[in-house]
C-alpha cells in the first residue's frame, strides 16, 4: 500500500518520530502522546497528531500512542520493513567513519559494496567490505542495489553522482558539501553538516 | 536584538533556507520567492512565508525577496554574523574527517581544538590542530569556546558529555549514535546519519 498523499515535510519527520521511538522503546516504555512525542522532536502536539493523521494513526484520547505499533507502521511507510541494500562511494576518513558507523541497521540499511579510485585501497578489505574499483560502479544494479552514499571530495561529487544515476541508482545521500544536480526521478539527501551546527548559536547565548 | 517568539521547528529551518540562500547566491540569483525557495527546503510556500514574518521579512507582491538582505537577517538571527570557536572531542576517522570537512566556514564556524585519548595522537598536529589530552578538556573555557563536537564512540558519549558540560560548554554536536543527557540549559543537536538515510527508500521504490 503507498500512501501518496503524505507531504514532504510529513515524510522528513517520520525519521526523527521513528527514532523518538526507539529511545523510548529502549527506555521501557510502551506507550506515549503527542505532547512527548512533540517535545522529543521539537514540533507543536497539534503538527505530530496531522503528520500521524495521514496514516491513520490517531492516539485514542486520554491514552497516546501505543510505542510498538506506531513504529511498525512508521517503518512500513517508509518502506524500511525489508533490508536495504547501499553502496559507499569513497573510504576517506568520512567513507571509513561510515563504515564503521554503528547506526545504520537500525533503519534496515547495509553497506554492501565500497567504491574508491585510490589503487592502494582497492581489492582490499575495510570493516568486511571488499573495496571495488571506481571503474566498475557501472556494474552496482546486478546487486540490486539502488541507494549509495557519496563520501568522497567536493570536486569529484557531481562526477561521481552522474555515475550513480546512470548506473540505476535512485537514491542518493550526499555527504560532500556541493549540492549535485541530478535527474528528477532521483532523490538526493544532502548531509550539510556545517548547517546542522548553525542552529545551536541561537541557543546559546 | 533577540526574537524571542520564533518557534523551534522555524529556528530549524533557518539554516536550511540560509543554506539554499547561499546556492540561489552562488548561482548569480538577487533575488527570490517563497514558491522557488519552498521547492528548495521541502515545505510550503505558506510556511516560508509564515517562518519569514517571524522576523519581519516580507516579500514585496510580485518582486519576492532580495537574497542578500534575507541572508544577512537570518545570519543575525541565528547569531551566526560572529565568527565561533568549536571544540572537537574524538580525532579518529570521523573526527579527523570533520577537521578535514570544509563547509563550516560557510556558517562562521571554527574548530580551534581537537581532544582524544590515545597517547598516539595527544600532542601530534592534525590539518593545523594540535590534539589535546583529554584530560585537559577541563581547560576549554579559558579559550572562550562554548561549542563542542562529539565524535567519539557511543559507549564514551556520555562521560565526553558530561566533562563537556563542566567545562561550561553550552552547544553540543553530537555524532555519536547515542541519545545524550544534558541539563536543560545546555542545547544538543545529535547527528543520526541513519536516520538522514531512512527517508530514501519512501521516495525510491
Amino acid at each position: 500500500m503507498r500512501y501518496r498523499k503524505i507531504p514532504d515535510e510529513t515524510v522528513r519527520r517520520l525519521p526523527v518520530y521513528l527514532r523518538a521511538l526507539f529511545i523510548l522503546g529502549r527506555q521501557g516504555q510502551t506507550g506515549t502522546s503527542s505532547t512527548e512525542l512533540a517535545a522529543m522532536v521539537a514540533v507543536n502536539p497539534w503538527q505530530v497528531r496531522k503528520d500521524f493523521s495521514y496514516f491513520g494513526a490517531f492516539g485514542k484520547r486520554g491514552s497516546g500512542y501505543e510505542i510498538d505499533n506506531l513504529r511498525k507502521k512508521i517503518t512500513k511507510i517508509l518502506r524500511l520493513d525489508t533490508s536495504r541494500k547501499v553502496a559507499l562511494v569513497g573510504v576517506g576518513n568520512l567513507g571509513s567513519a561510515l563504515l564503521a558507523y554503528g547506526g545504520f541497521e537500525t533503519y534496515g540499511f547495509d553497506i554492501v559494496t565500497a567504491y574508491d579510485c585510490d589503487p592502494k585501497k582497492v581489492g582490499k578489505k575495510m570493516y568486511n567490505i571488499k573495496v571495488e574499483d571506481i571503474a566498475n560502479l557501472k556494474d552496482l544494479k546486478k546487486d540490486t542495489i539502488d541507494l549509495a552514499i557519496i563520501a568522497v571530495p567536493g570536486s569529484a561529487a557531481q562526477r561521481i553522482a552522474d555515475k550513480l544515476v546512470k548506473a540505476g541508482v535512485k537514491g542518493i545521500l550526499n555527504f560532500s558539501p556541493r549540492h549535485i544536480q541530478v535527474p528528477k526521478r532521483i532523490k538526493v539527501i544532502t548531509i550539510d553538516i556545517g548547517m546542522d551546527l548553525a542552529c545551536l548559536p541561537y541557543y546559546v547565548s
